[in-house]
């Protein structure tokens, strides 16, 4: 049987999503969607035949919907994921989970009140290929303990809105997440260097920043954030421990030759970078909600990365170095 | 609607095929089952929850069936690829075509006086991501005319029955399909060179061998075919055209550095390695089928294949150049 | 004509200078030698007939010596600088040119007070080509201004007496001195991460140590130290401009594929990734030398360098950021 | 004691050897010179300060001439190359070592009959560091037994007066000569293939071309010849053995990343391609000399290589495999 699903925001993300459960993925399809741009999800909904609503809520509590994708406007994420946890829905939500550790700390007091995980957070590169090798192999062991870590995080130019804030709050937040996930454990201190900003970077935006944290046990993290770097989007990710490092591997490219150099294109786009990863989420989503489970990034690691992204606005605002406090983590969350 | 595909033969390929239409493509799925093995073909079914039928006739006639996968014993395609165009229904047919070039004539001949296309041979290579990017570049006009192919075809050891005549039949089939898809045209002529063979190439056989092909407008091609290379599965393609050349990207691995080198990982199976293609392959064709088009190698690419292997061969029996016929292609299949 | 060297400290280092001056690079010769080491010394003196003197000073102020190469013990380097200055002789010092910044700014007063630049300090990574062509290319604007630069520095094993301190001083202090002349600028502030420590690093070794430092202009640098990394001799360098980055060379080296990997080898030795910059080093030196002039890193660069490792060993000891007050430089160091 | 060198030929690359020898290499100086371009030769001799003479054979009599050096018109190679012999002195001659393979005989008889090797032949790439990685490699028996070997020659474009057969004999003899020393054995057969010609070849050149060599063991060789390849000067060796395979190392470049691609750049001269390789050849050629020893490609080598091409352009003309005899080799060349 096919999940039903609904979708609740229908933008460019939201779309993809629709076309990805529609075409690429198996066991799903979609029933349900709802915009603020009401015209926009109208004719999604007639493209693929799906009913549309006026809120967020209806598609939420909608008889027919299974379980619900949340790809609205950052700061309605937190009502959403409240009400699809009180319907008692599987939610999966693009990062991310809320705009503040409160909203986030509500709504991992809700669904542990609720008794029962439902909500995954968007985080899609712990589905990436490339990742997931590097997990593999720091847990191999063939690299001992690891260490250190670098990492780049590059865009070619920044979103029309983009500010110096959201460098880390809806970028870096990325790495904050996967080298958590990758490292198992959470983040002890958090530091931002504010390089000299590149005369490309318009409006008064601080570009590119280099964020350093500290985990529990002593890895030191570097992350460089550049959102206009201009040459392509680029992530990179070296773990470097006892006896050997780890890269990330770089995107299969065919190799060229030419007018004196040998060359291979790099990504302009996150979206084909990861397009991947977001279908592997997907599919490991849905097929999860059938069997009951969530299998991918929880509430509780979207509050864990809102914390930690905070600490860094903190260090960054300050030109300090900011202790993380993490709160205790319920059994529930099996950590 | 879903596509309601039965599958002759079920061994580790056919089953492959069941679990990919199952559980990896969308908007399909098998509904019956037929093998010699009839132990191993009714577990299958059961595991399936699909039909199990004694003959791959049956299967093919059944009503509940709208098309057919054939990836039974080699020797066994031509009969079941016939039965499918008689029966009117789409058939996705494992490579080879056939095991003789008058097999893959009189199969050409039936479709033809059929007045329809619904044959698509399994030459996954064509939809691997790489390669696609390699016409693409090549269609750009970037490195200019293409004048010379360099291909590289390793296995790591053979399969178990593995002769000298396979190598050319089994696995190089492969490049000559793909290599007359990537530059749109026949060959003209074929050479096999024989060098020492591999003190590891075990029961006489001649490994490795290498192929020399010439298009019809002078393109020249080496593949060396090397099926027991030990290191792994390795696949390599470079065209060289008049301004710049083109390689396969090798598949994206993560870099190690330890113990004095660095290093990344070679596939070790070409299934593996082509796993995507295959994916690719198998949506393309299920979505094409529903909208009642063959989106993939033809028939007629399977005898033009056949036809330029068995030049091949008499060439290595031979030890001399051997020209390639090619008989008239009908506008039928588009040429 | 020959230029005449006299050498002092003839330790694996100074003996291989002493080699690399008779056999490998043109137009100088040997003619005196001393070390501490009378035995090893005599038998050196022996093997490529050159007359042993007990004293530096003695080799120092020998007639038959034009020039003098220092690669003695470090705590001496400061005393046969200054006697080198005080009788008009060029001399290639080692790093470090001193041992304290009070020592550098002795032999900067010295040679400013003879009027006349005699002093080079051993700082071969400004003639490794691949620095060069990363200098060339920041020089050209292809990647706009730089930003950030990512460095790393790793040994397989420290040597036996290395100490939490020798990691800046006696290995990042390349790094020091390579990037402020690859920016051609000095350094405001200086911080230093400590990771937690490989298991490996013995005898209360902080070991990794991730060195940042911030020039006058902006620019942030990371350098990471590992001295017992396990793995190989290992240098890198990335530099982020406005536009575009660009990254040392690793050197060259056969590509190897056998047992299931892609692979090839690291130089497990410092001496062997900068043997090309040492021949060029000194061969550049005894050119300039015989035109009177010194044409590498002044006594000047070894002051600031040494400037900047004290920093950096203050901002480690006390976990702070550390300012780096650089004196005005006199139009004497053409500054 | 510097060797003293007479130079005949002050071309392009005589002017290069000179240059070299004077202030690259260590141990020699160059006393003599001659060319047919009297004034040309009298500016050099003035520049380095070099006695100039007439005639080549006036250099090689020379009283102040230790060992010669010839780098003249290809066709007046043998004639001085008999003349050293005659007067009982070392030369290093250009490749090739004559014009024609009778010529090459006589040589080698003569240096019989004078019973001492005095000949080296100019092919430099036995000196290139990645080869020498190559042949240390195969020795090691890491790969196994070699197999085949794929190589490319390309240059981005001909020479004024290129022909066809140049491509052969004065481009391909590089890898006769150096597959030859890497494989430690002799080719005995040869082919030629014929891709279409780049439509940027000009005057009836063939270019492309595809030299197949068979060595007695039954080594296979693929060599890519392509003299209009624009992009570039890039040349390409693999081996490939039973176990492994090995590439030779493109020469290390600055990898940057910027207007969507990752490139690095090939160089587009020869000269700078192996300049190493030719400083290395000249200071070993210098230190042998002076041991009273020819410690590279010997008056046998050049024979050699000059039989094979003569094969290899007997092969194209007749677009036939044509049958390679090698001569005995007298014990004198140690073989
Ligand atoms: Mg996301
Ligand atoms: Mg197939
Ligand atoms: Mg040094
Ligand atoms: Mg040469």
């Amino acid at each position: 049987m096919n999940l039903r699903i609904g979708v609740i925001g229908t933008g460019a993300i939201g779309e993809d999503h629709i076309r990805r459960i529609t075409n690429v993925i198996t066991g799903a399809r979609v029933v349900a969607l709802s915009d603020l741009n009401v015209n926009r999800a109208k004719n999604l909904a007639k493209k693929y035949d799906v009913k549309f609503y006026v809120t967020g809520e209806e598609v939420i509590e909608a008889a027919e919907v299974d379980a619900v994708v949340i790809a609205s406007w950052d700061p309605t994420h937190a009502q959403y994921v409240a009400a699809s946890i009180k319907a008692g829905k599987f939610v999966l939500c693009e990062k991310p989970l809320a705009t503040s550790k409160e909203d986030c700390k509500r709504i991992v007091e809700a669904e542990l009140a609720g008794g029962k995980q439902l909500v995954q957070v968007g985080f899609m590169r712990r589905f990436d290929s490339g990742y997931r090798q590097l997990k593999a192999c720091i847990e191999s062991g063939e690299i001992g303990n690891p260490l250190m870590l670098h990492c780049v995080h590059r865009n070619p130019t920044p979103g029309p809105k983009h500010t110096t804030e959201m460098s880390i709050k809806n970028s870096v937040i990325h790495e904050i997440d996967v080298l958590r996930w990758l490292l198992g454990e959470d983040f002890k201190t958090a530091q931002v260097l504010l390089p000299k900003s590149s005369s490309l970077a318009e409006n008064g935006l601080r570009d590119p920043q280099i964020v350093l944290l500290e985990t529990q046990s002593g890895v030191r993290i570097d992350i460089e954030s550049f959102v206009s770097c201009q040459y392509g989007y680029d992530v990179q990710c070296e773990v470097v421990g006892e006896t050997g490092t780890i890269r990330l591997p770089d995107p299969a490219a065919v190799v060229m030759r030419s007018h004196g150099k040998l060359s291979y294109e790099i990504f302009s786009d996150w979206s084909d970078r990861f397009v991947e990863a977001y279908n592997i989420e997907f599919q490991q989503w849905v097929d999860g909600v059938k069997l009951g489970v969530v299998a991918g990034p929880t509430a509780w690691d979207g509050y864990a990365a809102c914390i930690t992204a905070d600490a860094c606005t903190e260090a960054r605002e300050k030109g300090t170095i900011v202790p993380i406090t993490m709160p205790q983590c319920s059994a529930f969350y099996g950590r």
